[in-house]
Protein backbone atom coordinates (compact mmCIF):
# COMPACT_ATOMS: atom_id res chain seq x y z
CA UNK A 1 0.00 0.00 0.00
CA UNK A 2 2.74 2.50 0.69
CA UNK A 3 4.77 1.46 -2.45
CA UNK A 4 7.73 0.50 -0.45
CA UNK A 5 9.35 -2.62 -2.00
CA UNK A 6 10.86 -4.07 0.78
CA UNK A 7 10.01 -4.51 4.52
CA UNK A 8 12.60 -3.27 7.53
CA UNK A 9 15.10 -6.34 8.70
CA UNK A 10 12.94 -7.63 11.56
CA UNK A 11 16.38 -7.67 13.64
CA UNK A 12 15.84 -3.50 13.60
CA UNK A 13 12.92 -3.71 16.71
CA UNK A 14 15.59 -5.65 19.08
CA UNK A 15 18.32 -2.29 18.27
CA UNK A 16 15.34 0.09 18.78
CA UNK A 17 14.36 -1.44 21.71
CA UNK A 18 17.70 -1.51 23.20
CA UNK A 19 17.97 2.31 22.70
CA UNK A 20 14.16 4.01 23.36
CA UNK A 21 16.37 7.18 24.13
CA UNK A 22 17.93 7.39 20.74
CA UNK A 23 14.97 6.36 18.80
CA UNK A 24 13.02 9.53 20.12
CA UNK A 25 15.96 11.91 19.96
CA UNK A 26 16.07 10.83 16.07
CA UNK A 27 12.48 10.97 15.72
CA UNK A 28 12.06 14.54 17.18
CA UNK A 29 15.31 15.63 14.62
CA UNK A 30 13.30 13.50 11.67
CA UNK A 31 9.86 15.91 12.76
CA UNK A 32 11.89 18.89 12.66
CA UNK A 33 13.89 18.03 9.33
CA UNK A 34 10.22 17.41 7.70
CA UNK A 35 9.28 21.03 8.79
CA UNK A 36 12.63 22.07 7.27
CA UNK A 37 11.74 20.10 4.00
CA UNK A 38 7.93 21.56 3.83
CA UNK A 39 9.67 25.18 4.18
CA UNK A 40 12.24 24.58 1.61
CA UNK A 41 9.53 23.49 -1.10
CA UNK A 42 7.73 26.67 -0.57
CA UNK A 43 10.87 28.40 -1.21
CA UNK A 44 11.59 26.29 -4.03
CA UNK A 45 8.09 26.51 -5.63
CA UNK A 46 6.29 29.61 -4.01
CA UNK A 47 3.60 30.06 -7.39
CA UNK A 48 2.46 26.27 -7.04
CA UNK A 49 -0.12 27.05 -4.65
CA UNK A 50 -1.53 23.90 -4.07
CA UNK A 51 2.06 22.14 -2.90
CA UNK A 52 2.15 25.90 -0.95
CA UNK A 53 -0.75 25.34 1.08
CA UNK A 54 -0.04 21.16 1.67
CA UNK A 55 3.27 22.51 3.09
CA UNK A 56 1.71 25.03 5.19
CA UNK A 57 -0.41 22.50 6.90
CA UNK A 58 2.98 20.08 7.23
CA UNK A 59 4.91 22.31 8.65
CA UNK A 60 2.41 22.99 11.36
CA UNK A 61 1.81 19.50 11.88
CA UNK A 62 5.57 18.24 11.98
CA UNK A 63 6.42 21.17 14.55
CA UNK A 64 3.64 19.96 16.85
CA UNK A 65 4.66 16.31 16.58
CA UNK A 66 8.45 18.14 17.43
CA UNK A 67 7.23 19.34 20.40
CA UNK A 68 5.48 16.35 21.69
CA UNK A 69 8.42 14.52 21.29
CA UNK A 70 10.54 16.81 22.94
CA UNK A 71 7.82 16.89 26.00
CA UNK A 72 8.51 13.38 25.84
CA UNK A 73 12.08 13.28 26.08
CA UNK A 74 11.48 15.87 28.74
CA UNK A 75 9.21 13.68 31.00
CA UNK A 76 11.62 10.78 30.79
CA UNK A 77 14.89 13.24 31.65
CA UNK A 78 16.50 12.63 27.72
CA UNK A 79 18.63 15.55 26.52
CA UNK A 80 17.69 16.67 22.93
CA UNK A 81 21.46 16.01 21.14
CA UNK A 82 22.70 17.16 18.55
CA UNK A 83 21.09 16.12 15.08
CA UNK A 84 24.16 14.07 13.81
CA UNK A 85 22.83 13.73 10.03
CA UNK A 86 20.10 10.88 8.31
CA UNK A 87 22.70 8.84 5.82
CA UNK A 88 19.90 6.92 4.50
CA UNK A 89 17.93 10.62 3.36
CA UNK A 90 21.26 11.86 2.06
CA UNK A 91 21.90 8.29 -0.05
CA UNK A 92 18.02 9.18 -1.59
CA UNK A 93 18.92 12.37 -2.28
CA UNK A 94 22.06 11.33 -4.47
CA UNK A 95 19.75 9.74 -6.74
CA UNK A 96 17.10 12.65 -7.88
CA UNK A 97 17.19 14.90 -11.10
CA UNK A 98 19.43 18.23 -11.29
CA UNK A 99 16.92 19.72 -13.46
CA UNK A 100 13.25 21.40 -13.34
CA UNK A 101 10.55 20.43 -13.55
CA UNK A 102 12.12 16.18 -12.97
CA UNK A 103 13.49 17.67 -9.75
CA UNK A 104 11.01 19.11 -8.47
CA UNK A 105 8.98 15.06 -8.85
CA UNK A 106 11.72 13.75 -7.26
CA UNK A 107 11.67 15.69 -4.19
CA UNK A 108 7.90 15.12 -3.77
CA UNK A 109 9.14 11.44 -4.24
CA UNK A 110 11.45 11.50 -2.41
CA UNK A 111 9.39 12.75 0.53
CA UNK A 112 6.59 10.10 0.05
CA UNK A 113 9.30 7.70 0.90
CA UNK A 114 11.02 9.06 3.93
CA UNK A 115 7.15 9.33 5.20
CA UNK A 116 6.29 5.78 4.13
CA UNK A 117 9.31 4.09 5.60
CA UNK A 118 8.47 5.88 8.94
CA UNK A 119 5.42 4.90 9.15
CA UNK A 120 6.19 1.13 8.27
CA UNK A 121 8.94 2.00 11.34
CA UNK A 122 6.05 3.41 13.61
CA UNK A 123 4.10 0.72 12.65
CA UNK A 124 6.58 -1.51 14.12
CA UNK A 125 6.95 -0.12 17.34
CA UNK A 126 3.45 0.65 17.77
CA UNK A 127 3.40 -3.06 17.96
CA UNK A 128 6.45 -4.38 19.15
CA UNK A 129 8.03 -1.53 21.27
CA UNK A 130 8.32 -3.38 24.56
CA UNK A 131 7.39 -0.06 26.64
CA UNK A 132 3.68 0.14 26.43
CA UNK A 133 3.67 4.11 26.72
CA UNK A 134 5.68 4.08 23.96
CA UNK A 135 3.85 1.78 21.83
CA UNK A 136 0.78 4.17 22.59
CA UNK A 137 2.85 7.21 21.41
CA UNK A 138 3.79 5.90 18.23
CA UNK A 139 0.44 4.41 17.14
CA UNK A 140 -0.74 8.04 17.53
CA UNK A 141 1.50 9.26 15.16
CA UNK A 142 0.86 6.63 12.59
CA UNK A 143 -2.06 7.53 11.04
CA UNK A 144 -0.01 11.49 10.45
CA UNK A 145 2.83 9.54 9.01
CA UNK A 146 0.58 7.62 6.25
CA UNK A 147 -0.83 10.92 5.54
CA UNK A 148 1.98 12.59 4.32
CA UNK A 149 2.82 10.22 2.15
CA UNK A 150 -0.57 10.59 0.46
CA UNK A 151 0.04 14.39 0.48
CA UNK A 152 3.77 13.88 -1.59
CA UNK A 153 2.09 11.59 -4.26
CA UNK A 154 -1.35 13.90 -4.30
CA UNK A 155 0.72 16.86 -4.68
CA UNK A 156 2.67 14.91 -7.17
CA UNK A 157 -0.33 13.71 -9.19
CA UNK A 158 -1.33 17.71 -9.18
CA UNK A 159 1.44 18.87 -11.33
CA UNK A 160 2.64 15.89 -13.23
CA UNK A 161 1.12 12.96 -15.09
CA UNK A 162 -0.19 10.28 -13.19
CA UNK A 163 1.68 7.67 -15.22
CA UNK A 164 4.62 9.63 -14.60
CA UNK A 165 4.39 9.53 -11.23
CA UNK A 166 3.69 6.16 -11.11
CA UNK A 167 6.61 5.17 -12.68
CA UNK A 168 8.85 6.95 -10.40
CA UNK A 169 7.13 5.99 -7.51
CA UNK A 170 8.61 2.26 -8.94
CA UNK A 171 12.12 3.69 -9.99
CA UNK A 172 12.80 4.98 -6.43
CA UNK A 173 10.75 2.11 -4.50
CA UNK A 174 13.74 -0.04 -6.21
CA UNK A 175 16.25 2.61 -4.88
CA UNK A 176 14.90 2.83 -1.28
CA UNK A 177 14.50 -0.96 -1.01
CA UNK A 178 17.95 -1.22 -1.89
CA UNK A 179 19.14 1.35 0.05
CA UNK A 180 17.27 0.01 3.25
CA UNK A 181 18.66 -3.55 2.69
CA UNK A 182 22.27 -2.59 2.54
CA UNK A 183 21.49 -1.22 5.87
CA UNK A 184 23.06 -2.71 9.32
CA UNK A 185 20.66 -2.12 11.97
CA UNK A 186 20.87 1.07 13.82
CA UNK A 187 19.15 2.96 15.83
CA UNK A 188 17.21 5.52 14.19
CA UNK A 189 14.54 6.37 12.47
CA UNK A 190 15.43 5.02 9.21
CA UNK A 191 18.39 3.18 10.26
CA UNK B 1 10.91 50.95 23.29
CA UNK B 2 11.80 48.66 20.75
CA UNK B 3 16.35 49.31 21.18
CA UNK B 4 16.02 50.66 17.62
CA UNK B 5 18.57 53.96 17.24
CA UNK B 6 16.73 55.19 14.27
CA UNK B 7 13.42 56.20 12.51
CA UNK B 8 12.53 54.33 9.03
CA UNK B 9 13.12 57.08 6.83
CA UNK B 10 9.62 59.29 6.31
CA UNK B 11 9.60 59.03 2.74
CA UNK B 12 9.86 55.01 2.62
CA UNK B 13 6.20 54.77 2.84
CA UNK B 14 5.44 56.37 -0.47
CA UNK B 15 7.73 54.08 -1.68
CA UNK B 16 5.29 51.11 -0.10
CA UNK B 17 2.12 52.58 -1.01
CA UNK B 18 3.41 52.50 -4.76
CA UNK B 19 3.70 48.63 -4.48
CA UNK B 20 1.24 46.89 -2.22
CA UNK B 21 2.15 43.75 -4.01
CA UNK B 22 5.65 44.06 -3.38
CA UNK B 23 5.59 44.82 0.27
CA UNK B 24 2.80 41.97 0.43
CA UNK B 25 5.49 39.24 -1.11
CA UNK B 26 8.14 40.44 1.04
CA UNK B 27 6.04 40.22 4.37
CA UNK B 28 5.42 36.32 3.03
CA UNK B 29 8.60 35.63 2.79
CA UNK B 30 9.72 37.58 5.70
CA UNK B 31 7.35 34.80 7.92
CA UNK B 32 8.19 32.37 5.93
CA UNK B 33 12.31 32.90 6.78
CA UNK B 34 10.93 33.46 9.96
CA UNK B 35 9.45 30.36 10.78
CA UNK B 36 13.03 28.93 9.22
CA UNK B 37 15.57 30.94 11.60
CA UNK B 38 13.61 29.36 14.42
CA UNK B 39 14.21 25.90 12.88
CA UNK B 40 18.39 26.86 12.82
CA UNK B 41 18.07 27.95 16.10
CA UNK B 42 16.65 24.52 17.45
CA UNK B 43 18.87 22.46 15.09
CA UNK B 44 21.91 24.69 16.87
CA UNK B 45 21.02 24.51 20.47
CA UNK B 46 18.83 21.49 20.65
CA UNK B 47 19.96 21.24 24.52
CA UNK B 48 18.86 24.39 25.12
CA UNK B 49 15.15 23.55 26.79
CA UNK B 50 13.66 27.11 26.72
CA UNK B 51 15.19 28.36 23.94
CA UNK B 52 13.58 25.51 22.58
CA UNK B 53 9.99 25.63 23.35
CA UNK B 54 10.56 29.69 22.49
CA UNK B 55 11.47 28.71 19.17
CA UNK B 56 8.34 26.02 18.25
CA UNK B 57 6.19 28.50 19.23
CA UNK B 58 7.79 30.61 17.08
CA UNK B 59 7.76 28.45 14.27
CA UNK B 60 3.84 27.97 14.45
CA UNK B 61 3.19 31.87 14.55
CA UNK B 62 5.15 32.37 11.57
CA UNK B 63 4.28 29.62 9.59
CA UNK B 64 0.83 30.77 10.15
CA UNK B 65 1.20 34.47 9.31
CA UNK B 66 2.68 33.20 6.55
CA UNK B 67 -0.25 31.62 5.45
CA UNK B 68 -2.67 34.36 6.03
CA UNK B 69 -0.38 36.80 4.05
CA UNK B 70 -0.33 33.81 0.96
CA UNK B 71 -4.57 33.97 1.38
CA UNK B 72 -4.11 37.89 1.43
CA UNK B 73 -2.16 37.57 -2.16
CA UNK B 74 -4.44 34.86 -3.30
CA UNK B 75 -7.66 36.94 -2.95
CA UNK B 76 -5.85 39.99 -5.03
CA UNK B 77 -4.67 37.39 -7.98
CA UNK B 78 -1.40 38.04 -6.87
CA UNK B 79 1.51 35.01 -7.54
CA UNK B 80 4.09 34.79 -4.67
CA UNK B 81 7.18 35.09 -6.80
CA UNK B 82 10.61 33.55 -5.47
CA UNK B 83 12.13 35.13 -2.64
CA UNK B 84 14.71 37.55 -3.68
CA UNK B 85 16.69 37.96 -0.64
CA UNK B 86 17.17 40.04 2.11
CA UNK B 87 20.51 42.20 2.31
CA UNK B 88 19.36 44.66 4.99
CA UNK B 89 19.87 40.81 7.31
CA UNK B 90 22.61 39.54 5.55
CA UNK B 91 24.61 43.07 6.26
CA UNK B 92 23.47 42.34 10.08
CA UNK B 93 25.11 38.90 10.07
CA UNK B 94 28.10 39.93 8.64
CA UNK B 95 28.68 41.44 12.17
CA UNK B 96 28.11 38.89 14.01
CA UNK B 97 30.79 36.95 16.43
CA UNK B 98 31.67 33.72 14.89
CA UNK B 99 32.93 31.80 17.92
CA UNK B 100 30.37 30.17 20.47
CA UNK B 101 28.61 31.25 23.23
CA UNK B 102 29.14 34.55 21.42
CA UNK B 103 27.14 33.74 18.90
CA UNK B 104 24.47 32.42 19.92
CA UNK B 105 23.86 35.54 21.73
CA UNK B 106 24.68 37.59 18.63
CA UNK B 107 21.82 35.25 16.80
CA UNK B 108 19.21 36.19 19.38
CA UNK B 109 20.21 39.98 19.39
CA UNK B 110 19.96 40.16 15.78
CA UNK B 111 16.99 38.22 15.37
CA UNK B 112 15.44 41.08 17.97
CA UNK B 113 16.37 43.54 15.65
CA UNK B 114 14.94 42.04 12.87
CA UNK B 115 11.40 41.64 14.64
CA UNK B 116 11.92 45.03 16.22
CA UNK B 117 12.10 46.98 12.81
CA UNK B 118 9.54 44.88 11.19
CA UNK B 119 7.09 46.13 14.39
CA UNK B 120 8.20 49.77 13.29
CA UNK B 121 7.68 49.45 9.74
CA UNK B 122 3.68 47.56 10.34
CA UNK B 123 3.02 50.52 12.92
CA UNK B 124 3.85 53.02 9.73
CA UNK B 125 1.80 50.77 7.53
CA UNK B 126 -1.11 50.46 10.19
CA UNK B 127 -1.34 54.53 9.97
CA UNK B 128 -0.15 55.52 6.69
CA UNK B 129 -0.99 52.80 4.30
CA UNK B 130 -3.28 54.23 1.82
CA UNK B 131 -5.54 51.06 1.84
CA UNK B 132 -8.28 51.07 4.89
CA UNK B 133 -8.54 47.21 4.23
CA UNK B 134 -4.12 47.00 4.69
CA UNK B 135 -4.06 48.69 7.24
CA UNK B 136 -6.74 46.44 9.40
CA UNK B 137 -4.08 43.50 8.08
CA UNK B 138 -0.89 45.38 8.89
CA UNK B 139 -2.63 46.53 12.68
CA UNK B 140 -3.35 42.77 12.93
CA UNK B 141 0.19 41.63 12.72
CA UNK B 142 1.79 44.16 14.77
CA UNK B 143 1.34 43.26 18.34
CA UNK B 144 2.78 39.71 17.25
CA UNK B 145 6.03 41.27 16.27
CA UNK B 146 6.27 43.40 19.18
CA UNK B 147 5.92 40.15 20.52
CA UNK B 148 9.03 38.68 18.72
CA UNK B 149 11.29 40.85 19.67
CA UNK B 150 10.42 40.73 23.40
CA UNK B 151 10.87 36.71 22.96
CA UNK B 152 14.71 36.79 21.64
CA UNK B 153 15.89 39.57 24.17
CA UNK B 154 14.08 37.20 27.01
CA UNK B 155 16.18 34.20 25.31
CA UNK B 156 19.49 36.05 25.41
CA UNK B 157 18.81 37.11 29.42
CA UNK B 158 17.81 33.62 30.21
CA UNK B 159 21.35 32.48 28.95
CA UNK B 160 23.56 35.27 29.46
CA UNK B 161 23.91 38.11 32.23
CA UNK B 162 21.77 41.16 31.67
CA UNK B 163 24.52 43.66 31.62
CA UNK B 164 25.87 41.89 28.39
CA UNK B 165 22.86 41.76 26.78
CA UNK B 166 22.04 44.92 27.38
CA UNK B 167 25.64 46.20 26.16
CA UNK B 168 25.05 44.12 23.04
CA UNK B 169 21.82 45.50 21.83
CA UNK B 170 22.96 48.84 22.00
CA UNK B 171 26.23 47.47 19.69
CA UNK B 172 24.01 46.27 17.63
CA UNK B 173 21.69 49.08 17.44
CA UNK B 174 24.26 51.54 16.37
CA UNK B 175 24.79 48.71 13.36
CA UNK B 176 21.27 48.45 12.48
CA UNK B 177 21.00 52.05 12.49
CA UNK B 178 23.56 52.51 10.44
CA UNK B 179 22.61 50.07 7.48
CA UNK B 180 18.98 51.41 7.87
CA UNK B 181 20.20 55.34 7.30
CA UNK B 182 21.95 53.90 4.41
CA UNK B 183 19.26 52.50 2.46
CA UNK B 184 17.41 53.96 -0.38
CA UNK B 185 13.62 53.70 -0.15
CA UNK B 186 12.75 49.99 -1.75
CA UNK B 187 9.21 48.14 -1.53
CA UNK B 188 10.05 45.57 1.02
CA UNK B 189 9.46 45.00 4.77
CA UNK B 190 13.57 46.19 5.45
CA UNK B 191 13.88 48.31 2.28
Amino acid sequence: MLCLQCETNPTWINVANAHHDLILIDHAHCEKKAAAFGLSMINRYPGHLKLVHEMVDLVKEEIEHFELVVRELESRGITLTRDTGNDYVKELHTHMAHNEPDRMLDLLIVGAFIEARSCERFSILAEHCDREDLRTLYRSLLASEAGHYRMYTDIAREYFPADRVKQRLKEFGAIEAAIIRARTDKPTMHG
